[in-house]
């Protein structure tokens, strides 16, 4: 018989149904994930070389005249600034329904101007230099006041949604908290409460704890796989100092977390042959940054599955591995330097 | 620049960015769903003839001996029953988290004993029966005290998560009211503590007197593209009459939901060329079958673009397909009888 977990941050349950694991796979359609071999692509945007194939640089961190890290407008973006910034995310209602323009951001982070680079095999100072990059624009668009949540992910892979092979992340800020993130802060804040304390801290010194889930630590951070994992193969990766925003995160602790991150995601390079995956960074909306009941961190979702009907429908996910498993076998993955 | 546009039910906005739209494609890897050629496959369990490959049949609707619908437990069920009935969704607690046995139901509706068959092409009599077979399994599985909600769904294709080709559908039973579902009830709940009406109810007259995003109606049920369509191609049925459970439904409103299913299902077919989609029926928890403020309806969702890191993160949709160009050309389809 299978067993559902509760996830004590945000209340919603997995079921954990390991011999779903043996279902049979009919034709699954999906070309398998290549190592990609060029490190220059002719009709890549990103690539070195390419540079006016993309919109306008906003920003770029360089060694002498090279760039190393670069970010331009997304060319197809889902949100855009708009001249006059006063009143620009005004809602306006037609009939019974309510709509507003599309103002915000959509960036793109080019992690490397090599095609072929990959964050879970990069020497560490690239990925410092990616993280730093997401601190930096994290802090700059805070400063618009029409922007409330500013998201930073990654989508590595097709079945992860990708549309461009080379290295990116991407950063988007948008003009009102979704309810999706207004859920989860209240379900944190009732936990604190109830409890005087931040779910995130006591499930840190838990899991530290029972040990059976964490993959590795560092000084700053730990990650581990969550005990209600929506997916396979699920990390998140804590920062211990409690911070609800990751715009407050110091310059040493975005190093810190690029080293953790870069060894997480090695870990499922190796373990599961180079896997698709998108990864988020869950902060606080712009405006709770001294908020004592959420905890920013950054969750890692391989696409092993698919969500089907049931998952759409219901909200509760379907797992066929226990979190204490995956973080056993992604503990025995050694690291290389 | 694009548009936010919010869903009045559930406060929900999705991006409309059409612009998107026009991304470069790289290798999307997803092999086309081709029509399925042959009536019987020797190796499919739910075939005609193979009847003796499935868990122990729990219901069918026959003609003369032969079935033309019916219901086996999943072979790899998510959910389980469990013996004894009292206590079974009892929760426990380990450490700091909470757990409880996977107690319910996950059972599977074989639409068709022909291999080939597709509830886009085939007769309307084939698809009453199996919405009548939604019908009975809902009724039924209301009646066990343990289970507290229940989903019927339908994977079509493999991008919809599907593992088997041979047309079918699922019908599970949770023992628990999963977040998800909480939060779209507090929110049509909040709607009709403020108007003292049904948000779904306004709806329907709402888009009907709009026209706009209306597909088809008939006189149970109106078709229409929601206002914030949470991907393209989104279409939503509605019955007219405020119900909020659909184990409500009469064997005459099913006969009609069946007939309007079948032309939505058969306008996607031939204006999308069969498209992958799922679809599930969103229905108020079995205890709140006389709720004023929810009412059930069928949400199916075509394939046809994939959740990324944002979407995962934020909650907000990004569709590039306006819903008023959708209804628009799924209204110009013909149908045959």
């Amino acid at each position: 018989m299978s067993v559902i977990r509760q996830d004590l941050t945000t209340r919603d349950w997995t079921i954990f149904a390991t011999e779903r694991a043996k279902r049979p796979k009919y034709e699954c359609g999906v070309v398998k994930k290549e190592r990609v071999k060029d490190e220059y692509v002719e009709n890549c945007p990103f690539c070195k070389g390419n540079e006016n194939m993309t919109p306008k640089e906003i920003f770029s961190v360089k060694e002498g005249n090279d760039w190393k890290v670069r970010v331009v407008p997304n060319k197809y973006p889902a949100l855009e600034e708009k001249g006059v910034s006063s009143g620009a995310a005004d809602r306006h209602i037609k009939g019974i329904h309510l709509y507003m323009d599309g103002v915000g951001r959509h960036e793109v982070i080019i992690e490397s101007p090599k095609h072929n680079d990959s964050l879970a095999t990069v020497k560490l100072e690239q990925v410092e230099k990616v993280v730093l990059t997401y601190r930096q624009r994290f802090i700059e668009l805070s400063k618009n006041e029409d922007y409330q949540l500013i998201v930073i992910f990654k989508n590595y892979g097709v079945r992860a949604g990708t549309s461009l092979e080379h290295p990116h992340s991407q950063i988007a800020a948008t003009p009102f908290v979704p309810c999706y993130v207004r859920n989860k802060l209240s379900k944190s804040q009732i936990y604190f409460d109830d409890f005087g304390r931040c779910v995130f801290c006591d499930t840190i010194q838990y899991e530290i704890r029972d040990k059976k889930r964490i993959i590795c630590e560092n000084e700053d951070f730990i990650a581990f796989a969550p005990y209600a994992s929506t997916v396979p193969y699920n990390v998140k990766i804590l920062p211990r100092k409690h911070e609800s925003c990751f715009g407050s995160i110091s310059e040493k602790d975005a190093r810190s977390l690029a080293s953790i991150l870069r060894i997480i995601l090695q870990k499922l390079y190796y373990l599961l042959d180079n896997p698709e995956y998108n990864y988020v960074i869950d902060s606080s909306p712009i405006d709770k940054s001294g908020e004592r009941s959420y905890h920013w961190h950054l969750n890692i979702l391989p696409r092993l599955t698919t969500r089907a009907g049931f998952e759409i429908g219901s909200g509760i996910n379907i797992n066929t591995v226990l979190p204490e498993n995956c973080a056993k076998l992604l503990r025995r993955i050694k690291i290389r330097p």
